[in-house]
């Protein structure tokens, strides 16, 4: 039984990316773009050592893809930093035999391709079980291994449209509109990662290394939160609601004197105590409003109600008498204003990158702290196409 | 060393929840309303058994809110499906010795209480962890357990506000706008779920249960995908692009004659097939659309060069024309045409309920597939409150 074949073996030390949880974790990674890379970020972050194999002709598609920053790719950057990279054509026998010096050792191998491109290769998941029963083997692809759309590509769009999160967001009337971040991508990545490390712990207890298999569009499905209920519920599916919340309210963004704030009170003392703190207790005794179900059926007498004195003041004025009386509320930050808020500078979910060719870039880290393993205060760089491959070599001969 | 306690044991048996890669692993789940709960459902997916204490007035918060079927409520029954409810107030002595015993054969607690609540009832980390040095405990908050904003109350949207992604949401000029699923929640939710499995694996290689510590703040910058490189890139942040990608065109919503569908490409080839499909070839020979970086640039003049053919054809017409072609392309679903899609039906993602009190009733299940495991054709039923008390009892002496 080869239980953790990576495991404090020099294969298994981590070069690009911090000590974590999975340190001693072999990942060899054969994605590209996002769903996959951020996968496998998610993985370095957590202590694995993630090998990335690049074809060698461009590497990942998305080291050509902006924005750039010094004439390097700040989307690869942001998707790829504190992995290693190895560039092998994996059709040609050679490379292919490299392939197998780092599966033999592996622990886990993450592919991206459309369902049957690893196969045509000889790298399909039944014939590498048998020659390494360790090896955790997860593909993430927009519609799975199976069922009628199997061979179909997909990009996020495709998984944001089909998977009904864009029919949710966005005002009644207004254009369609998408996600602004690649929520398909980032949730299969997400889903993914959350299965690598489940079928870890399957083979800690049974030697037995299992394949993972993650769909984009199975993945926004799972991110539906209420919505598939609210459907049933009233047999119609729920419309977009701009900033508002389906069942509570006050829940929304509200307009002040300068722009919007956000204010959200979850139950009825907190609507009494949002009342007081603003001047106007008489709302929280008008029996429009009087609880949650009725605050929610005039949800649009509500808003004008509030906004009748929001408007008078600025939203700092507001959110610091909002924030002394303990009413949950928020400016809309831009991302500036996000990477640079004291609590997310105090919590290092933003760090330099170690790259002086592109500094001051900074990127978002895991947002998971474990009390056994500080939060490093930098971030590792992204490699270069096939930099560590003298290494590479090296550690797995 | 105690390295897997409730492996094997009969207090670990899964009641509730199908077999996976964590069957055997005891979670003592504390969390109410949306992104605690998220987060175990999805560890019960996983296989654990999960117990869920609630209070004993009302139980979880969330058992209150709409949508109901049946007077029970959709919302709760989504989040909380396949675990087991035993209800304990954590102020009274005796109840407290029950958790005790919980705790003692516990491989996993995870709370969302507000920081400092658990040591106040006298469950802090600290402690817990010189009684159950085995144990996982997880919190996931609104602002993490650290830092100035740490006791500061939070729901989604103000995790979604000060996170960034609704500054990248929406249109420009429209009001604005909230991602139409919880993502401030679930993504809390998600990470948390990874850390807890990460942390499981660092306890089968060492014995010790570690702390995991998870912000909804944090969760939404590490979401952000590629938009704090397109700040540092131009110096300015990022603005709503509607349905449209940043770097990618096309890559967005059309509109047809009968509505919008998504259409996708990628790459020059891509964008190539795409104007040989829909009898356009001039397109992919115009100067201006030449090169993705020359589409990105003339953007809008790309939609309304494909608009001026795409409106006169419903979506059906050009799904099928773009399908045969290989072209990814999309309907935009809502909730109804998602869940009832046939890839979505094959894949077993949206499963009936097994609970004929709120029949036709159907949720989303876990997205992630593992050879070893097959996919339930029902998903178990959401506990009432207290109903597993007297297994629970008879299962922790």
């Amino acid at each position: 039984m080869i239980a953790q074949p990576g495991a404090g073996s020099p294969a298994g030390a981590n070069v690009g990316s911090a000590a974590g949880p999975l340190s001693g974790i072999i990942v060899v990674d054969l994605t590209r773009v996002l769903a996959g890379p951020f996968c496998t970020m998610l993985l370095a972050d957590l202590g694995a050592r993630v090998i990335k194999v690049e074809n060698p002709r461009s590497g990942d598609d998305s080291r050509a893809y902006g924005p750039f920053i010094n004439g390097k790719s700040g989307y690869f950057i942001a998707q790829n930093r504190g992995k290693e990279s190895i560039a092998l054509d994996l059709k040609n026998p050679d490379d292919q035999a490299i392939l197998h010096r780092l599966l033999r050792r592996a622990d886990v191998l993450v592919e991206n391709f459309r369902p049957g491109t690893m196969a045509r290769l000889g790298f399909g998941q039944e014939s590498l079980k048998l020659l390494y029963p360790q090896l955790i083997y997860a593909a993430t692809s927009g519609f799975g291994q199976t069922g009628p759309y199997a061979d179909r590509p997909a990009y996020d769009i495709i998984a944001q449209a089909m998977g009904g999160i864009m029919s949710l967001t966005g005002h009644e009337g207004s254009p369609p509109t998408r996600v602004g971040a690649s929520i398909g991508d980032l949730g299969a990545g997400l889903f993914t990662a959350l299965g690598i490390v489940s079928a870890l712990h399957h083979r800690s207890r049974t030697g037995e290394g299992i394949a993972v298999d993650v769909a984009m569009l199975d993945s926004q499905l799972a991110l539906l939160e209420n919505a598939i209920a609210r459907y049933y519920s009233t047999g119609t599916s729920p419309k977009p609601l701009g900033a508002r919340h389906p069942s509570i309210a006050p829940f929304e963004a509200y307009e002040v004197a300068d722009g919007h704030i956000v204010i959200a009170c979850g139950n009825d003392p907190l609507f009494r105590q949002f009342c007081r703190a603003v001047g106007h207790d008489q709302l929280a005794d008008d029996p429009l409003f009087a609880t949650n179900t009725k605050r929610s059926e005039n949800v649009v007498a509500l808003k004008a109600a509030m906004e009748a004195f929001l408007k008078t003041q600025t939203r700092q004025y507001w959110l610091d008498l909002l924030g002394k009386a303990g009413i949950p509320s928020a400016p809309i930050n831009d991302v500036e204003q996000a990477i640079n808020d004291p609590q997310v500078r105090h919590r290092k979910v933003v760090l330099p990158l170690d790259d002086a060719s592109v500094a001051p870039l900074e990127v978002a880290g895991s947002p998971i702290k474990f009390s056994a393993y500080p939060v490093p205060e930098k971030r590792p760089r992204a490699p270069d196409l096939d930099e560590d491959r003298a290494r590479i070599l090296a550690d797995f001969p």
